[in-house]
């Protein structure tokens, strides 16, 4: 106990030192994190929100075999598990830690010897072109990734500007040595996912192309250009596509042979190299949602050079740049935490334009992003809780890029919708609400976005008054949606209605009073789901009725969708205050919430339930999936703050860890993350749209926020230790602060506000 | 027969008179000729070179049914037969007169009653979305088409300008009037055809979208804006994409009933309305090789409003504008032939370009045409010999431009070739030799193409001297192509050996010397396959004897491509002399084309020969394909003119007839209305790039050619008639012509040369 003390001293000295100077941070970043089981998160490089997500994928599993969905898919949606034994190769986009998966675009694989175009297999990698690895021979830095792969004696390593990968292989001497192009690879993949691939080879050092999948973007397509350091001797491809009919007089040519022009659904290409020992050969790889011409564009003006470690410099820079924002001192394997927090925090959304500003839009025409930067893969029912709030304090320019970038979405949508879950394009309208709606009212209301407010507000009530989707109208009509329509019934009704309220709210900052009134009204839809009965949200029928054989515990069949009763019940984050009175008072309610965290749940039902495990759950309070992520916080509306706090550092404690298995669920492009380090620094927005943020327990010794706007807001904690989690006073400005939540703008003014802790409730 | 002279009398009064105006010449072109059997023309409506080619489409026969191919499709390479009894609707692209297909897009049917979303069969219309129709009620003029639809009392006309194709449809009074989209019918059709088809419903009376499709042109995409000039009631969509694996959280929306983001691989839309008795419903429907946007502005610069009367007037005035290039007199027939020759030489090459200059290049990226307008559909084999020549006296702005659309095909090639047979931004490489290089030489040294003409050449050298396509490096290196290695090594010989001559041509028109002397060495290859001791091109086995059981009359293994030996032994256009000193002599030389023009071919012959039929064909003479187009005027190299005159006119009599079977062969994109063009007007060009036209037999009475630089070339005949096929005596410009050709400078210098006919030889 002493020694912690004794650390703490020492980093609080070291943190009043370096307050205002930029940080070397980048060590403390570990991609590896989350890579093992559940967190689904990538260890390769990557930029800043980065276009390009260069990675190593550990297999190739299709998503479903003959029309059967393969349920051993899931754990691939990164292309990486920790516990696999051998690399297929290093593609170029990849998810940050989400439950379902798409991209895996452009596999390479440097190889040596008999030339092998199938990836081969787990158990025998020597059957094709994948290769075993080691993690002892694996680095994986923010921005940075080295494997050594085993079966050719070559280094690989990888780096990546915005929107370039760059990959170096140092190779053996060999008359034999290959690069292949894997174009058919993809995460998720299935026999109609790929549309077409057509690839041009200009000229011995350069490639271009495109390839068009079908998959979780229905439509899709990414242009490419592919430079390598040194002239290929010969190249060819292959196709594996059986179902191709006609080839006309396409078979004047050898096409596997030295031919320059290329196409087909699925094609695996490679380049053949003389290499002396030790010999780098270098790869840059640009993307371009719009052209091969902009993908060349983007190519020479992001990496104009072949210094590999240049790049990987800047970029390293670029991550420290960003990771400064949050200036933290704290016990080591907290301060790895919360740094690989805020790396994953920084990924998603992506950087959806090419350096000339094109972007394909929803409606798949070319559009210019004038005065933003587009963004793409919003997976914005798990975001909007934390992800997005945490931009409107450390990301404010991008955050307004894009809500600027969902306005354009909706803008392009022929539905009239903002987006649910889009990325590349396309929108896939994966789980409930249309939470864009509390994206936009907290930048607006943030004062994060200058764009046109009304424009904003006119796109989420559109969005919301979509009768005809999930059940809108009906929501609309009875004030909930019947059971018999919709298997998650429940979860609309209290996600609608809190998105209604953050329309109010913007609403009403927008002196549009109509619309205030409108959806004040509609986000009390809550109650309609709520049985007094049972003190449980439950699903009702259309004839009013609440459904029969209710189930609080069960995720299957009772209107839930990645979650319970038990959990999504107390999803009313903009108005606990009344969810309190409904279940009884104060009193009532911390009683159950602390069923909720004690309980004990049998293997049964894990084994009944999906994307939860073991490792996600405190009781029965799921951390790793997102309805609960506010719960915590609610026994302050209890009168009982000190649960909070004890349960916000056990979470923190228990949930994140510096190992590949540290997350405990899906990093849900960055929710997980964010919920960390708003955690971690004593204060969350219970309820985005509000200006207030619920105070927890800081796990910090101390933080200061850099703000964009010039300021700096310091946390800094007295008596901090893992037992001394309560929070025995709270200091703003040197005033006693005597309530249990900060607002944005005693933030965004700077300040500092000191926690007192302590090992009493 | 002196009703035939009185009528001569009164067409050339008429003449005279009329010299130097405009006439109506739109009521003398027939489209329906040539849509019986063999022409493989449409008799829907188009722009000149227009971009849009909408027609009705007379079945939907796939091409392949589980990869086996169907002989019966051979027949639908325009998408309509005369002889068949319903229309299946009406498509916005088709070939005009090739003997392969592609095409076919976006396939319209207006209906009325239940909805039926199969197109049915011809046995039985009431089975599917096609109608009955009687030829009695149906109307085909250049850029106009009408037909009544007999299942559904429904008027269809059609028109079309460059890029936008407008339907007019007169319903009776319906509840239940639809109209089809059916976005996965083609010509040529198969299961893996379409590649990807994506449609936005912009609003009630807009929808945009694109299809890509895998076929002849293996990497292709069309976009399209289609506007209705009423709001539908109704809309919806089919997929009968049975392969599709993952439909993921789309199943959100009911994709099937007015939902606006649509796409897949087999759609078929339907647009519902209400009507009253002989309301017309209007749809404007314009193409884009680049993208959405770039079609709704085709859409609304090219037909900004909705009078389709309007469109039709513009557009025949078009076509009458081009007609007028040549005014000729001529007997009834004749001038109907004449003008529908005219009106077919004119369709193909196609714009292939947006109205803003937007095109897709080879290389599948965007490029703005920058001082030309850009082509496609280039059937070069085919069109090299005559009709580019025709480009040369009576388009020579848009040949100009073809020219440049070449040399930029060549610009955006990996390969670095210039076109075989390219159409939409795609090379397939149908059939022989690289007969780009002789446009590119014809219209440099006729004073047509004033780009960078040295670059042009380079693009017609590096063409010649790809080693590895289609036998050029044995080519080169033995001055033939061994009959081991190809199967049209003769073909192929005596093809290049024409090119190699008119790229010597052109080498000594830029006055590059070295150029010049390889090619025209390379122009003597034709020797190398000439058998002495049979008199006939002959394939050669790779040491150098001739190919074993040699039989001049098959057109299977003997070498050659669409011709037999009989035909193709006469294939030196550029070096008529020395093939008559080799054969023998003028006598030997007379003799033996007086024995293909005589010799009787057995049924036996005609089952065993695809491609050609009796139609086509006069002796052993194939008129119906082309390598012997030139083959008839080879008479006035053996001093034997008359032969020629009567050739020409049996020909001419022969294989062109005013009625729907009246082509005896596939038109090929105008290359046999552009023979009929010149010959019908007494001179022909024999070999490209030479400034030499050989004199023929003059059909019409009189023709005025009015040349592009404002000045009039004259062409009068006397003693005109059916049996005075036999030329007298010439006068050009009040001079005897003691020669049997005339040059091209003296036809663009304008002036007047007179025919005296006679029935002796």
């Amino acid at each position: 106990m002493k020694l912690v003390v004794a650390a703490i001293i020492s980093f609080l000295s070291l943190t009043s030192f370096a307050q205002q100077t930029s940080k070397n941070l980048v060590p403390f970043v570990k991609p590896i994190i989350g890579t093992q089981r559940m967190g689904h998160v990538y260890p390769g490089a990557t930029a800043p929100f980065g276009m390009v997500q260069l990675s190593p994928d550990t297999d190739t599993i299709p998503y479903a075999v003959k029309g059967k969905y393969n349920p051993d898919v899931y754990k691939y949606c990164a292309g990486y598990q920790y516990d696999d034994k051998s690399i297929v190769g290093f593609s170029h986009t990849h998810f940050s830690g989400t439950g379902h998966s798409d991209l895996g675009d452009f596999l390479i694989m440097p190889t040596t010897g008999t030339l092998q175009l199938n990836p081969g297999t787990a158990d025998n990698t020597k059957k094709g072109f994948r290769s075993a690895f080691s993690h002892d021979n694996e680095t994986a830095q923010a921005g940075y990734y080295k494997v050594k792969l085993d079966d050719y004696n070559i280094t690989a390593e990888l780096t990546a500007s915005t929107r370039v990968g760059m990959h170096q292989y140092t190779f053996p001497k060999t008359d034999k040595a290959h690069l292949i192009l894997d174009l058919m690879a993809g995460i998720y993949n299935y026999d109609e996912k790929n549309v077409w691939t057509y690839v041009r080879v200009v000229n011995d050092t350069l490639i271009t192309g495109y390839k068009q999948t079908n998959g979780w973007a229905r439509t899709r397509t990414v242009y490419f250009a592919m430079s390598f350091s040194k002239p290929f001797k010969n190249y060819g491809q292959k196709s594996f596509d059986d179902k191709q009919v006609y080839r006309g007089f396409w078979r004047k040519f050898n096409q596997e042979d030295n031919f320059p022009e290329i196409a087909g659904k699925k094609i695996r290409m490679f380049f053949d190299f003389k290499t002396e020992e030790n010999e780098k050969i270098k790869i840059k790889f640009a993307l371009s949602p719009v052209s091969q011409k902009n993908a060349i564009q983007n190519l020479v003006t992001e990496i104009p050079h072949w210094d590999f470690e240049k790049v990987k410099k800047q970029t390293q820079e670029a991550w420290n740049k960003e990771l400064n924002k949050i200036q933290i001192e704290a016990a080591p394997d907290d301060k790895i935490n919360f740094y690989t927090a805020m790396y994953h925090a920084f990924i998603t959304p992506t950087v959806y334009q090419d350096s000339n500003g094109d972007y394909k839009g929803l409606d798949q025409d070319i559009h210019r992003a004038n005065g933003f930067t587009n963004y793409t893969t919003f997976s914005l029912w798990d975001t909007y809780r934390t992800l997005h709030p945490l931009f409107n304090l450390v990301q404010t320019q991008r955050n307004a890029d894009m809500v600027q970038s969902m306005v354009e979405h909706y803008n392009e949508s022929s539905l009239h919708m903002l987006p649910i879950w889009s990325h590349y394009a396309n929108d896939n309208w994966c789980m409930s609400g249309y939470h864009s709606v509390s994206v936009i009212a907290d930048a607006i209301i943030k004062g994060t976005y200058k764009g046109d407010a009304l424009k904003a507000l006119e796109a989420c009530v559109t969005t919301a008054r979509k009768r005809n989707y999930e059940g809108i109208g009906e929501y609309i009509d009875k004030g909930f949606i019947p059971a018999e329509n919709s298997g998650i019934s429940v979860s609309n009704t209290l996600e609608y209605a809190y998105d209604d309220w953050a329309i109010a709210q913007l609403a009403k900052k927008l002196n549009q009073q109509a619309i205030y009134t409108e959806f004040l009204q509609r986000s009390e839809n809550w109650k309609n789901n709520y049985n007094k009965a049972s003190g449980f949200m439950e699903p009702k029928l259309a004839n009013g009725e609440f459904k029969p054989n209710f189930d609080a515990y069960s995720t299957h069949g009772q209107g839930f969708i990645e979650g319970n009763s038990w959990n999504y019940s107390f999803f009313v984050p903009h108005n606990p205050t009344a969810l309190v009175e409904i279940m009884g008072g104060k009193k009532q309610f911390a009683k159950k919430l602390d069923t909720l965290f004690n309980m004990h749940l049998s293997d049964a039902f894990f084994a009944e339930t999906e994307d939860i495990t073991r490792d996600g759950i405190i009781g029965g309070y799921v951390h790793g999936n997102e309805p609960a992520h506010h719960v915590a916080y609610l026994y302050n509306w209890a009168d009982q703050p000190w649960k909070t706090q004890e349960k916000v550092r056990q979470i923190l404690k228990m949930q994140y860890k510096p190992t590949p298995d540290g997350l405990g669920g899906n990093d849900d492009c960055g929710q997980m993350s964010a919920w960390y380090l708003f955690s971690a620094m004593g204060f969350y927005p219970v309820a985005p749209a509000s200006e207030e943020y619920a105070i927890g327990s800081p796990l910090v010794n101390s933080a200061i926020i850099n703000l964009e706007n010039g300021k700096t807001f310091t946390i800094e904690t007295q008596n901090q230790s893992d037992k001394n989690v309560y929070v025995k006073r709270i200091v703003l400005n040197n005033k006693p602060l005597k309530r249990y939540f900060i607002t944005h703008d005693e933030i965004m003014n700077g300040g500092k506000i000191v926690f007192v802790m302590s090992d009493k409730k």
